[in-house]
């Protein structure tokens, strides 16, 4: 390749990675905010937050940015110039397209509107949730519904209004692809519920004891090391809601919430932010500054989480290595605990009114009853004043529980008053698209539980790896699907899993 | 005052306190990456840092912010345009403008530079440390020089090239002020240190016990409370060098280093660092943006933290509180020492190779050392391959003592590889200046004793507050110390402190 061919791109690179610095330092904002930071401090990080947001959105969108993207893609057409360039370079160049594309459709008074209007209702809704009044939060959320429908506007959609938020969030995936999908596993997950509903309750009160915090922070860490999380390039603390940030390819930050009277909070808090952990210390870090060196999207991220939180960490085999070294952390309590009752205990199924804390049958249906919702609002068949009642004809529905308040209810959830529409669905099709991996990986791997029954994990680890972390954004979610299982995105395999999994486990047939 | 003539200013302030924000968002990395990040960050942390600094000065010297400045102040003459602003606004334009001036001075060109070579001079001289070999850090340590004395001719001066230099971190203050204040202290510190190297040595045995980490810090956490350190707008953590970093008037972060071995370490650490930080506190908090919302200078800073350090936590009126609770805290260490000889032991005076380490009479001595060594290194009457000669030749003479070898003589401080020059001298005008204000608080609280001895400390931090934090950088250093004191900067009353607590200490008559 003639050298002088690769200077455009290697300009463009540089422009890029200046953006991602940037971005590198909104998330330290972002990570300190919730772990660190003094609480007094927290007037002026909305300040430091909004200059570094609107620088960035300032580089995505520069002139000098622009020219040096369309030398080399055609903006309009997505026609790559430079027939030489590497595949590689081809995706990053289409990526950096895709992105600007939807920052430049964003007129930068509306991003500002949006980020001013975001904080006073984020505000807002705090403040609603704890003295549990809706209507205080409902011109807030109202603002948030017609902003978002706004932002679909600008963008722009064919077929429905919510296409372009949910895209934002998982390029290509549209509502007419979900809709049905969810209906169907909405279905089957209600179906389920029923049927366990009616079978002996597992027995699971040696659970509820307490368990120290500083010994719970220590399994995590060993928990992380297992996993091989590597400790030179990441970090664990505790925040109120656990997360994992990943600053850049030789940064991410974990965090988990200690509860001391729920010690299984804590295991998989920590297995599900390290299944983050290891995709984010798996991209392609050569690539940084690049799109390449990024998630495919939302539900591909959490296609990793839910992996190793509930395809791993729920699973007997794992835990023939585990609970010896938990009781040991913990011999009191759980000295005198079988494994095959520890391991039922944890799987135990029982609707509740909290999305955050359901089990594996009744999670699904939590964000499906989000996504009704929020599809209704955004397309204005619902309006907000009539959500609590929604929500609460819903729960009653599939979860057959009704919440005694709005706190518990519809304001549970940050996303909406942060204006985050279309973010929802994300968390059920990375378990589905989980579901779909695992059954390859099982295929390629016939020995797993007897493998992970040793306590071994860097197989697993180098699997999602090699199949998932390494492309980064090189295909989008649904390339990466049909790449790695030969399939369509279906909800089949998760479906599957789930009946067979909690049928053996509730007995029934 | 008329509205329209508000204006301007408020323009001014605006894009200033822009300026403001990123800079602290600056101090949050640093503080950062002394604290949490993983190691493996370094590489993107120093991006990072490279771009906010970058940042920062175009910032500073952007046609925006000189064109707003421009039309309140003449910015050759100093000369305020608008009669009718107040005495702090008319100050505050005098600062913004002394900023500016030294700013515009730099090209950018220069400052990139100085900031690649001391990034790269940072990693050489930590190397070069560790494997104690002088000669690999040499030619760094010449580019150092070199660009020091650039950076010197490109600011100005009308007498001595190591004044801008000098005036970079204490503004106003002049080589000249300083030789023949420095002469005379040497002189008093080396006698002083002769008599007490005379007298029988204090016992302090009981000191060298192993204290446990947590319960270190823990202490550090009650002495922080006592001093009425707000921990809703700062916090403590631990790093391998205690530092204060003041991010902004509502986030103040310290740090404490504690040796399981060295008790008193941490506690004067925290003492020190809390009094910067009650420093950064009480800066007047609505001139965020402002230069007045910082500190005078680094001696002035220097002042406050060793006011509190050597003036409040090393006498023995201190202790009658606190004393009893260290004992509490420590039972098996400390529960048979009477008072007075643990008074006496933390006072020890001990001529020692390592600054950070040395006790209240040697300590300028290893300043003094500093100073003449950087002075004679900018006014070229030193060359760098004789430097290690030089520093161990004024080691034996000042100190009595030579150090066996570089890594604890001429490499021991960061300063110098990260082109501080100008910066020592600051640690002793520190102390010169809080001898001066303690004689005046002594005066305005004949009863600081008791009150000490009480467990009080509110007092002190007002006192200090009234008369040197609310002002941040409404006086120069000289100006500060005139007004609170009557009297001008002298080394009289440190030197009369020093001789008079250290010869009763030595029963030396």
């Amino acid at each position: 390749m003639a050298s002088r061919k690769k200077d455009p791109y290697a300009q463009l690179w540089e422009i890029s990675k200046t953006t991602a610095v940037f971005e590198s330092i909104h998330g330290l904002l972002g990570w300190d905010q919730e772990t660190y930071m003094p609480e007094g401090a927290a007037g002026i990080r909305s300040q430091e937050l909004e200059q570094i947001s609107s620088l960035i959105h300032k580089q995505r969108t520069s002139p000098k940015f622009v020219k040096a993207l369309g030398k080399l893609i055609d903006l309009k057409t997505g026609e790559i110039f430079d027939a030489e360039l590497s595949e590689v370079q081809r995706a990053a160049l289409h990526e950096w397209r895709r992105d600007y594309l939807k920052a430049a459709k964003l007129p930068v008074s509306f991003v500002k509107t949006l980020a001013k209007e975001s904080s006073s209702s984020l505000h807002a809704w705090i403040k609603a949730r704890e003295k549990n009044a809706f209507d205080e939060f409902a011109p807030h959320l109202q603002k948030m519904v017609t902003l978002s429908r706004k932002k679909a506007d600008l963008l722009g959609f064919a077929e429905h209004p919510y296409d372009p938020l949910l895209d934002w969030h998982e390029p290509d995936m549209t509502t007419a692809a979900i809709t049905p999908l969810f209906n169907r596993l909405k279905i089957a997950l209600t179906s389920l519920l029923k049927e366990i509903s009616f079978a002996p309750q597992i027995p699971s009160a040696f659970l509820e004891a307490h368990f120290p915090p500083s010994k719970q922070l220590h399994f995590g860490h060993l928990l992380l090391k297992a996993m091989h999380v590597d400790e030179k390039i990441s970090r664990l603390d505790e925040s109120a809601h656990p997360f994992c940030s990943g600053l850049h390819p030789t940064d991410t930050r974990l965090t988990t919430r200690i509860h001391p009277d729920n010690l299984m909070s804590n295991i998989f808090s920590v297995m599900h932010e390290g299944g983050h952990a290891l995709y984010n210390i798996g991209l392609p870090t050569e690539q940084f500054g690049t799109p390449l060196c990024q998630s495919s999207s939302l539900g591909m991220d959490e296609s990793q989480s839910r992996f190793w939180e509930t395809r791993i960490a729920r699973t007997l085999s794992f835990w023939k290595h585990f609970f010896p070294m938990l009781q040991h952390t913990f011999p009191e309590q759980l000295s005198g605990v079988y494994l095959d009752d520890f391991y039922r205990a944890i799987n135990v199924v029982k609707p509740s009114l909290i999305r955050v804390e359901a089990d594996e049958v009744t999670y699904s249906l939590h964000v499906i009853i989000r996504f009704e919702i929020e599809k209704a609002l955004i397309e204005g068949t619902l309006a907000v004043k009539d959500l609590p009642e929604a929500w609460n004809e819903k729960m009653r529905t599939y979860l057959g529980i009704t919440p005694s308040s709005d706190k518990d209810g519809c304001l549970q959830d940050i996303h909406w008053a942060y204006g985050l529409f279309g973010y929802f669905p994300t968390y059920t099709l990375g378990n589905i698209y989980a579901a779909q991996f695992f059954n390859v990986f099982e295929k390629e791997h016939p020995d797993w539980k007897e493998r992970t029954a040793r306590g071994e994990l860097e197989f697993v680890r180098a699997w999602l790896r090699m199949h998932i972390h390494q492309y980064g954004r090189r295909f989008t979610p649904q390339e990466l699907v049909q790449r790695v299982t030969g399939e369509r995105l279906n909800e089949q395999p998760y479906v599957s899993y789930l009946e067979n999994k909690y049928k053996a486990l509730y007995h029934i047939s």
